[in-house]
């Protein structure tokens, strides 16, 4: 997502008590952000933060991380979230493309919801759940890798579901109209408004369950 | 697919020429029925047959097997061809709960074009993509198990995805709107009725490349 420069945005990013300042520190020890052993969920691409907002509010007793590269998407999350103390949620301001740099067996579960597509093939490698995406997730987890991806866009989530598979993922749960199951769904921005223009919301949980049981 | 009585059906099924009478003789040597070596491809719940009819004319080098259970659906099949002489084509009038009993590393490739999604939970194991057929399916492929599934049917294909996955299958290809993708597909009689009507056309083509890798 990609949003017209917002004045001051750097300043109003570096004074909040919601960012993360310096990343690297935690790197294999993010339990010391929130000062507790609780999980730790991830979203990449956490845009204004609708999602992820509502996930920590709803989940106490969870942590809750949001990345997001661009300071004038991520601002709009801080400005939300003025006045308020949620202890159990930060943001990082940062590239998921060295997401190893800053993360290490630190999460239980990553969220990716509607990320950007690139429909090009000779940008299948930017798509977040490529198998060089995947690679670096697999540095990530505490443990078990699981996964929670959304999406409106038929073809990303086509080839999601097969970069999972060949990379030794299990499908947990699936859902081919989200809107129309019956699950307990947190919904972003971006969903709410594409859900409301009848565009199907494609949902799919991976697990991997065991990482040296992996055959290539 | 049911279908109303049709009147002295057992007897043109008894003599078509396309109908293999005593299908367990052939056990381990359906290479005899066609008398070459050719690639045999397995259709499990042909229905009326337009599928594996037009595949079979399309593809001569390749051997087409059509199994249905139903005497009042194959008789249809069987009276499309009189009068035709298809020698890459066979139908087998069988329950394919007890598949194993009629093949046994024969098959490189098995169709399974809209199946009944028995949609109770308590059926589950009823659907050809249950565990219980997958665990069939695995004997009677010649080396790599390989399907091609089509359905209009989210909750067959979400529910199959999950179970060719658990299972070992990796997906090699997928499509979640078939009819507007680029595909060379060829068309069961219920597949255009219902595509008439604006359904989408669920595709997944899935492949277990070694057997003793597979990892429970």
């Amino acid at each position: 997502m990609r949003l017209k420069n917002v004045k001051g945005a750097k300043e109003i990013i570096d004074a909040s008590p919601y960012i993360i300042k310096n990343p690297w520190k935690y790197k294999g020890r993010c339990d010391e952000i929130f000062g507790n052993k609780n999980k730790i969920c991830l979203e990449i691409g956490m845009g204004k933060g609708d999602f992820i907002i509502n996930m920590a509010l709803k989940n106490k007793s969870i942590n809750y991380i949001g990345i997001e590269m661009f300071d004038s998407v991520i601002v709009r999350a801080v400005q939300k979230l003025e006045g308020y103390d949620i202890p159990n949620l930060r943001f990082i301001r940062f590239d998921a493309t060295n997401i190893e740099e800053i993360m290490e067996r630190d999460i239980d579960t990553l969220y990716l919801n509607f990320s950007d597509p690139w429909p090009k093939n000779r940008n299948e490698k930017r798509r977040l759940t490529s198998e060089r995406f995947l690679n670096r997730y697999d540095l990530i987890f505490k443990k078990d890798n699981h996964i929670i991806q959304k999406t409106d866009n038929r073809k990303l989530f086509e080839f999601s579901l097969m970069s999972y598979v060949n990379h030794g993922y299990l499908i947990k749960d699936i859902s081919l109209d989200l809107h129309n199951d019956d699950y307990d769904n947190v919904m972003t921005e971006y969903e709410k408004r594409f859900s409301e223009l009848g565009f199907k919301i494609y949902m799919v949980e991976v697990i991997k369950v065991d990482k040296t049981l992996h055959v290539k």
